[in-house]
């Protein structure tokens, strides 16, 4: 393997000494960038495009061609492992992920099964290829859905506001729910650890969901098998440790418990004061955000005061991966970008004496 | 007027000594109880319902009459106060609501102004009204949107799933968006202390959207103009103190902020641990809350231990008044809502010895 020449994103989740705070963006590689949506055309739609090695390998370069970012991260769905499961992923012109079957039916779900992994070759290829593109430049990220994440999904067979479905049955019948989430945790497990395997330098679980619940059913149902997951990692690769990043939108009430689920970092959304959060969590994980996406579309100098605002919260020293505290929006200006890219690394200098 | 004859929702409001722990729900009158339709079917669309100053009394009886509840709430919706601004508010079937005039232009946000009290005189009449039909039974809680989150609907001219016209202007040009906060801050005061003056006897500010702000922009842009209003507010009416109640959703992790914004009870949405809520604000304020609302489509069984779960988090004492920790849903099966209150009620007298 090439040598990695840039590798302060790694350093940073590990709390050892950096030069200045890394950064790099949820969904980075997107349709903000003029050239993600040439490739983008190129492939057909979006499953397409992640199903395309070469492609997805095109996509995860670009932000880090145009920016001077401190990590990629693997062009790819959060659905990925139910699809492989047979539930049958597609996507509607101009709406979210939706499900050919739902998990809304005892016989369905006692159906379910951990995938082979097989099935999801063309991501394991993926994370291959990107790795011989960035050819040592930056780490790599790996990711996949929480279990309770992609189990909404699953259930309610597509977004949802409410994700009334869901909840039904957690409290109705939690015994069903606990069954996906347990065939869920198998498969992730699997799953990252072949992206491990295949070169990924660190994992991040997204799980966009688990906000939504009350305290204990997080506990429960969302980071109980995220836990599950991390204790079934391989956390060394390449003679390096592989750090886990877990990111619970609307779990900044939950950090102390989050902070002992094994993760090496929590990310944070833009709602939680980063610096209350390093108090509360001490030393036990770094922490990475949380500028919120929105304030993207302010001007140069709001977005330079705000970047500014966040290194200094959270205050000296290493533990901090700078990003956003949601994915890139779509009508993000790349200029504006840029601007926070290069605040990031300059303002932070300060904190790394 | 008439002696009050349960007066606990407004002692636990003041942590005054109680017997059991008083509830109410918010949305409580509404879609899913088959006399509100049968109320609504006869009054036309929404905002005829809220300006029949006879019809609004009938439902918000309905609850009262219905289950052993401790208190009833004005019927009314948050947008009357921009909609006498001249907005133009309107429902269209099946959707949220929205107003043909949006806030998105200079010159359009330079010609706001505070209303004239008398365009909202249905709203006052319908407050005295349900005070006599009231009859003393339980205490009347009038409200208001926050001035944050009248300005979410009013910028955007609907409701919105990232309220981007919103962040827009608020990094952009926050002195437009400030504008517009202190003249709503200022017609929300008046609004209220009329209410006040008709004989609500309690009054919530609903501040729905506060919780989609990073944390800085949450104090400067919505609890500080909250503060403002309840500054302004008659806080003692009939020889009797008239609480405050603050509900900012998702704004769990800011509750020792808002202890000190004058109120006299924070809300809390379902994700709220309200033990934890409890020892962070301290005496400062009662707590009310905070029954994830789609738990009562669980069992009766599941319903009572989740409500006897929550009990005990708060523990011990005065100070909680109990409520889902969002509306009731209109799927809601009201036999599950009787199980809910007469819980409570049991439930909560060991904590009240």
């Amino acid at each position: 393997m090439t040598t990695l020449q840039n590798d302060t994103f790694l350093r940073a989740l590990l709390k050892q000494p950096v030069e200045y705070t890394p950064i790099w963006l949820m969904r980075q590689a997107g349709r903000y960038l003029a050239e993600y949506k040439a490739t983008r055309a190129r492939a057909g739609d979006f499953m397409q495009l992640c199903q395309n090695v070469e492609l997805a390998t095109e996509v995860t370069l670009q932000p880090i061609d145009r920016f001077d970012l401190d990590a990629a991260i693997l062009f790819s769905d959060i659905l990925t492992v139910p699809n492989a499961m047979g539930l049958g992923l597609y996507f509607e012109t101009g709406e979210g992920p939706k499900f050919e079957i739902n998990l809304q039916s005892e016989q369905v779900i006692r159906q379910l099964t951990v995938p082979d992994m097989a099935k999801l070759r063309y991501v394991f290829d993926a994370v291959a290829s990107i790795r011989k593109a960035l050819n040592g430049r930056v780490p790599l990220i790996g990711f996949s859905g929480s279990p309770f994440t992609l189990a909404c999904y699953m259930i309610e067979g597509s977004g949802s506001k409410e994700w009334r479905n869901v909840k039904n049955m957690m409290y109705a019948r939690p015994d069903l729910m606990h069954r996906i989430l347990e065939i869920n945790a198998q498969a992730v497990t699997l799953y990252l650890n072949e992206q491990i395997a295949h070169g990924a330098q660190a994992v991040q679980i997204f799980d966009t969901w688990g906000g939504v619940l009350s305290h204990k059913a997080f506990a429960e149902f969302s980071l109980r098998y995220i836990s599950q997951i991390i204790n079934g990692l391989k956390r060394e690769n390449e003679s390096r440790r592989v750090p886990v990043i877990v990111f619970t939108k609307g779990g900044g009430q939950w950090l102390e418990q989050m902070a002992a689920c094994g993760a090496d970092a929590l990310g944070l959304d833009w709602t939680v004061d980063i610096g209350q959060a390093r108090r509360l969590v001490g030393d036990k994980v770094a922490l990475q955000g949380n500028f919120d996406p929105f304030a993207l579309f302010g001007t140069q100098k709001s977005i330079q005061q705000e970047a500014e605002s966040i290194l200094a919260d959270f205050g000296q020293g290493s533990g901090h991966v700078f990003n956003l505290g949601h994915g890139i929006h779509q009508l993000t200006n790349p200029e504006h970008v840029k601007v926070l890219v290069d605040t990031v690394h300059q303002a932070s200098r300060q904190y790394h004496l």
